[in-house]
């Protein structure tokens, strides 16, 4: 087989065999297959597609490309999330304990990487003394007792994806349905799941702004799942503002922990709860989505989640007291508020402009060496419906250097005010099964 | 500017400015643009094509890419010709001589190349002596003296394209109008011509197959070529069966020798008729087509173009007895007749097939370093649309070597047969000007 005929099949408009996709993956990860051949497919398959079942395979071969997590020594149905990615979103923090309170399993496995705060595992380590280095034995027994525990990613999962990742990047092929669905697919497959509930985010705060578009991606990543005996579904959620009210690591640990306690932001709350039932759903703990509903706000209720949050911080050697106490966490110095210059309903508030205020502020890395402070953020007072006065504060900076009036302008420049009547926007806007 | 901007910008359809065009080819050249993303711009520019200006640039950028050769000091309009290849294709030998005659300078720079026979300076090297070995002075005075003298390729022409060229060949870009064009017109243009005659070849037998298809590629090259301001114009002409009745080098020499006796093929003499009348007239040595072709058949019937081939084979230590007793060229030992298999009117000769064949027998070069026998050919007896009986000869093999069943039998299959009546192929297809 010789990749530039399957390049020339793909250019064509052919579907390629599973035998081609493996030559084309397998070749790559081992280096016989050039990033210049590489690239031309990529973009071949940007103009031309994949079919579901083409799409499956790519999706596999990249799994196949290097270590899969085995976690089959952990009872249950284990039924992971992934969000395509949002300013704010913190939901991770306060679905796990609240679906392993009914029982569901969760043995997650996480990241810190680029972005404007850090990922699920920075936020964690703002927990006084928590930490996610254990060996796999540790990990096991613990989500089979406590049903669980979060872990540092090991292994060499996906070098197909990331190698693959990083040519896309830089040959303008990374837009592409197919290749985004395989990538998101591939990780979460070789991280183990039975089962998969996937949240793509919608609007001008997410990678994929338009409805039909999220919705064609959540359509591909459920085919992808279900093709590879994975229960999955999606839903599309809103990201035209961030989510909840909190940008950074300790502040948003803060939302999570109200969160479980029934209180905290509506859409925050919401969010976890359909994702939660979802998740209960899959993992055969509930017999529909209504009852699992139901099971989770029982556990938010009588406090059970709560205790979940504490068993499982203390595990991994946390201060399980700042759940009763959040002002343990980590504390920004200066806390300066940031008023609104004219008087209106917001209209607007652009996600990426608060992420990025944050990032500056410290919350986010934007290298893979970067310090993250995880005190500091930002606190939004006003969302897109609420009415602000001239002059009122429309949000705090968290920060931990005095001179930030570039980042309050920041912010200022994210929010648009209007005279006139402004809806709410949906939370939810489809769920793909 | 970056590269992965170029490259999407092209991906979405929209046109590259000069300086985008410009960046990427001598960033290409100089190392600074990879090629995993040079093939990624290829493949969008392969789906989203580029506009004449695009064209042109792209073409300029390569032509300066690298050394340009200065035929100034020769006098009148150089103009020169190319073409697309096809198998028997030995137009240039008789036709350089042949437009010399009647006053059109000819600076040839040729190459010696891969394929089915060897380039034009193998061919003239079957003339005993001959040498293509001179200084830029000596090639410049003998053009100017004789009008026609031919050199080996000198000087780093057009290395983006070189580049580009092997890049596209393993990336299945190949086939794209606006980089197929751009090559061509760059190659051309870095040698110095002032004006230029195409024979794009279209049939079974070309690069490209279908009428129009070769008429795009025509018009491309046209367009290219007037918008860098060479008076430029292009013929379709037919590649569904080989031109003339000769393929090989010595044996190839010979019919052109006989071309310019006013005997040979119809269909090579017609061609060279053709294509020197569309020569003469861009060179303004004749204020019409119909007055070029005048001259050129004066000076075939009154020897003038016999005599400026001997004087150029003479001038280029060659000996000119051959085009008076062509018997001196070499000759293969073994002259082996290939029988029709069926009676019958042939209706197709695969050009292809003719050429791998006689590439086979040893007259042309499949891998660089390979040795050329400029002996050994086929020349052929029935042509599309002549009858045939069983066992009749229809070709006969000049070869060195006794054992070569397997080479008849490539030419029987290259020819089919039919009860039908079947119509002459025309030679020239369209004009394009």
């Amino acid at each position: 087989m010789r990749m530039v005929d399957v390049i020339e099949k793909k250019r064509d408009g052919l579907k390629l065999t599973k035998e081609e996709i493996r030559f084309a993956v397998e070749g790559y990860t081992n280096g016989k297959v050039p990033d210049y051949q590489m690239s031309a497919l990529a973009m071949a398959i940007f103009f031309q597609d994949m079919t579901t079942d083409e799409r499956a395979e790519l999706t596999l071969a990249m799994v196949e490309s290097g270590d899969q997590i085995d976690l089959s020594a952990i009872e249950g149905i284990k039924v992971d999330k992934h969000s395509t990615g949002g300013v704010g979103d913190k939901t991770t923090i306060a679905l796990a304990p609240l679906v392993a309170a009914v029982g569901v399993p969760v043995a997650k496995m996480s990241g810190r990487g680029l972005g404007h705060t850090g990922g699920t595992i920075d936020k964690l380590e703002s927990i006084p003394g928590f930490s996610v280095e254990m060996d796999t034995a540790t990990f096991q027994e613990l989500v089979n007792h406590n049903k669980l525990a979060v872990v540092g990613q090991t292994g060499n999962l996906t070098p197909a994806d990331k190698k693959l990742y990083s040519l896309r990047d830089v040959t303008a092929t990374v837009n592409s349905i197919p290749l985004i669905a395989s990538s998101i697919m591939s990780k979460k497959i070789a991280s183990g799941a039975d089962a998969i509930v996937l949240d793509v985010k919608t609007g001008s705060g997410a990678f994929m702004k338009e409805l039909d578009q999220s919705k064609e991606l959540a359509e591909a990543m459920v085919a992808i799942g279900k093709s590879l005996g994975r229960d999955t579904m999606a839903i599309i959620s809103d990201m035209n503002q961030p989510l909840g009210l909190t940008i950074g690591n300790a502040l948003e640990v803060k939302e999570a922990i109200e969160v479980l306690k029934g209180e905290g932001p509506d859409d925050v709350r919401e969010l976890c709860l359909t994702l939660g039932s979802q998740m209960v759903y899959l993992a055969k703990k509930a017999a529909s989505i209504e009852e699992a509903r139901q099971q989770l706000e029982e556990v938010i209720a009588n406090g059970e989640a709560l205790n979940v949050l504490k068993t499982f911080i203390k595990a991994q050697h946390g201060d399980p007291s700042i759940v009763d106490s959040p002002e343990k966490l980590p504390e920004a110095t200066y806390k300066i508020a940031v008023h609104a210059k004219q008087s209106g309903t917001v209209s607007e508030i652009v996600a990426n402009k608060i992420g990025t205020a944050a990032m500056v502020l410290g919350a986010g890395r934007a290298t893979k060496d970067a310090q993250i402070d995880l005190a500091v953020g930002i606190v939004l007072h006003k969302k897109i419906g609420d009415y602000v006065e001239a002059g009122e504060p429309i949000a705090t900076l968290h920060a931990n250097k005095e001179n930030v009036e570039h980042v309050s302008k920041m912010v200022q420049e994210a929010y648009s005010f209007t005279e006139q009547k402004v809806e709410k926007l949906p939370l939810i806007y489809d769920v793909i099964q």
